[in-house]
């Protein structure tokens, strides 16, 4: 068990992009529930069971789980649908790795930047690229974007 | 992975109880969609992360992962409410072990047992205190008894 402290922002170019390696991440979720969200994630032949509780601010309770690709894909079929299909980019910026999310399919379009912090309150460097702070807007948590992906919003 | 395959029933009267020995299970819920239900289980100091999915008749897949006791008390507090609190009992009969759960808190009064099957269509002797058969009735599923308790019953 463990606390997700993390701050989520829109980018607003493509400038983060130069030189990033991309890894190709499928998650979907068993429970939406902004209360209490589990997710299945593949990473390459990597996978895991995470759940996380509501968040308060940039903090999250969170669990995290490896579990074997066999189930991973078995579990994945249970799932809501859409899937989360993105690639994960990560963006070294001043203390921190930034992760940026290119979202695929029914979210074609939207990118987010995330910053994950030690504790609360700590502070981080805002590379230039940084779009709007987004943290507290629950469209864009990625159970959020299974209840609505982006390419439905108005 | 696995397939659970189980048939549930009432139980008529007491005698199933003659000599059997209980362990208190606590569990809750972090989905209770039929579709894809998620559940932690605490047994003494021991502790699991179960999905399951839609049934099948008598037939589920299932996914089960030993966690540490003290993430299981943190997703506890995330699940929700209320909990069950039961008795299980292992009764053994003819071939099989039957588990008999008698429930307590706001699903007081209620006892099913149940025969796990390793493949479908596996016979079993029937024991003479056994009862209706509830297997294909969701509101006996332990999600079902946490979206509808046995108490609110009409």
């Amino acid at each position: 068990m463990g606390t997700e402290i993390e701050h989520k922002f829109l980018v607003r170019d493509a400038s983060w992009k130069a030189g990033a390696r991309g890894t190709r991440l499928i998650q979907a979720y068993l429970s939406t529930d902004p209360d209490r969200t589990v997710r299945v994630r593949v990473a390459g032949d990597e996978a895991w069971l995470t759940i996380k509780g509501r968040a308060d601010g940039p903090a999250r309770s969170e669990f995290e789980y490896p579990i074997p690709l066999a189930d991973a894909q078995g579990l994945l079929a249970l799932c809501h649908h859409p899937w989360i299909d993105k690639t994960r980019y990560l963006v070294p910026f001043g203390d921190h790795v930034w992760e940026v999310d290119e979202f695929h399919g029914e979210n074609e379009g939207l990118i987010v930047a995330e910053v994950e912090l030690s504790e609360l309150g700590e502070s981080f460097e805002r590379p230039p690229w940084l779009g709007a702070d987004v943290t507290d807007d629950p469209r864009y948590s990625n159970s959020g974007l299974v209840r609505k992906p982006f390419s439905r919003w108005a």
